[in-house]
């Protein structure tokens, strides 16, 4: 994938930590999607992606929306299915049945928060797999883990998109997952491991955090708490990955890594917002659209 | 469980190392099987498992057999399916998919080695999900990595219930998996999880194996290499689980741990035969017997 980012340096470490971006890459990607958007459209094909909403919740609103804006800017029609707060686990399954059943639809996400008594791993098995975009059906997970074809959970998948971007080498090197949550620590594990990783999963209950995460060559942290990662909890030259995104007083949105800390000890960090994220986005609008070619 | 089997000490090292067998808690298990079975008869249902077999592979004959004797003796019904070595993946897959919708079957089992060509993921995603008594469907792997209720790999339960007869604990402590095979390293890795250990996963491109493995309180492994684990691989106190079973020239199985050099060492270890083994067959019938409950 072509970038305007410079990859990092070939030493293990540097004074300057290298600001991992994931805008370029981000870019490249959806630049990828419109032009498959466009090819499929010739065909009659409108790739088409349906985020299923149950909540009043405002983050989730500003995620939704954001995901549509950039969705109708690559060429990907976005239905936003808001079946209400006060939907039951009955209506968030009708909706997700009925939108798999759906010919036109290419792909499908369940937004969380879900209303009380409604659980999102037992309603995204509701979710055909081949479009289960964001990897939320435990079939697809199963798969993934098996290694058979099967979507990612993006955001999981962003996290190795932004490490190839940067070429960074997993195979053989140590890799510390901080979180362990079903759509984005475990899947992560998952797919470094997929790479020849030897990978450690940490989460609440690991006793002294730094003791594994010092020993990370790459470090991937997945747990939404803002400060969580500081100096003392990584070794010169790492790489890191941060996949928390919590929302500030100020409006803002915050990673779980010190980034004044580990700067000048890390040798790359993803910064928050615009690491993660906007790839996540991005490889969303791309499995939809390998959706709609299989379809097409 | 009762047991005659004695736990180990609290204290963390010992100079005898324990000998952690599964044949008191095999016997358990069985008993439990044979007095269910014995109350579903009397409700007119007999427990039946499936084993599919397409192979002529010596020692896979000699461990169906095994576990056929064992059913027998505990109540529960076994078929042997054998359609041949020379069965194309759809053979057994046609195999796979009766069975499934035989409501007189209420365990199958995928044997392995299979045909050239036949892909066991692939395949096993042919057993119902509720009849997957060894976990090899993807969709059971996806529910079990999610957290939802799924038969685990039956070695992967085995493990578990082994560390759980023993009280050996396992929240916060460092657990390390040799070995990423998606019938038992990968789902004994998502059991311990499971059970809030902070969980490494190695494999063969792991670098220097004995950094990682030193450091765990409680190691499982499960590779098929005869001395893989020696005395510099461990720490002492360490509870080594020993999934390995090569055949050996004398007609034996040996484990992946050089028992000699682990003694007085290690806290705790699994003996080969006699310990994950038994634990194994028995749970599959255990597991048999929980789903023919279900359509009793």
């Amino acid at each position: 994938m072509t970038t305007t980012e410079p990859p990092p340096p070939a030493g293990s470490a540097s004074e300057t930590t290298l600001r991992l971006g994931g805008v370029e890459l981000a870019r490249g990607i959806r630049a990828q999607v419109s032009s498959a958007a466009a090819e499929l459209s010739l065909a009659g094909v409108t790739p088409r992606l349906a985020v299923v909403v149950a909540t009043d919740d405002e983050s989730s609103a500003w995620y939704v929306r954001s995901i549509a804006k950039t969705a109708a800017k690559s060429g990907v029609s976005c239905d936003i299915v808001d079946v209400g707060a006060d939907a039951t686990a009955q209506d968030v399954r009708t909706a997700l049945e009925e939108l798999s059943n759906d010919t036109s639809v290419h792909g499908i996400i369940l937004q969380t928060p879900l209303p009380a008594g409604a659980d999102f791993e037992d309603l995204a098995a509701s979710i055909d797999p081949a479009k289960d975009v964001d990897g939320a059906n435990p079939l697809s997970r199963g798969r993934l883990g098996a290694g058979l074809p099967a979507f990612a959970p993006a955001t999981a998948a962003a996290v190795l998109a932004l490490l190839d971007h940067y070429e960074v080498p997993l195979a053989g090197r140590t890799c510390v997952v901080v979180g362990r949550s079903n759509v984005v620590g475990k899947p992560a594990a998952q797919l470094l491991l997929r790479r020849d990783a030897t990978v450690t999963i940490c989460h609440r209950y690991t006793e002294d955090l730094a003791r594994y995460t010092r020993t990370a060559d790459v470090l991937v942290v997945a747990v939404g708490r803002p400060g969580l990662i500081t100096a003392q909890h990584i070794t010169e030259g790492a790489i890191v990955i941060d996949v928390g995104t919590t929302p500030t007083a100020e409006g803002g949105l915050a990673g779980d890594v010190d980034e004044t800390g580990v700067s000048g000890l890390a040798r790359g960090l993803t910064p928050v917002p615009g690491g993660v994220g906007p790839v996540t986005t991005a490889l969303l609008l791309h499995h939809t659209i390998r959706s709609a070619q299989r379809h097409a």
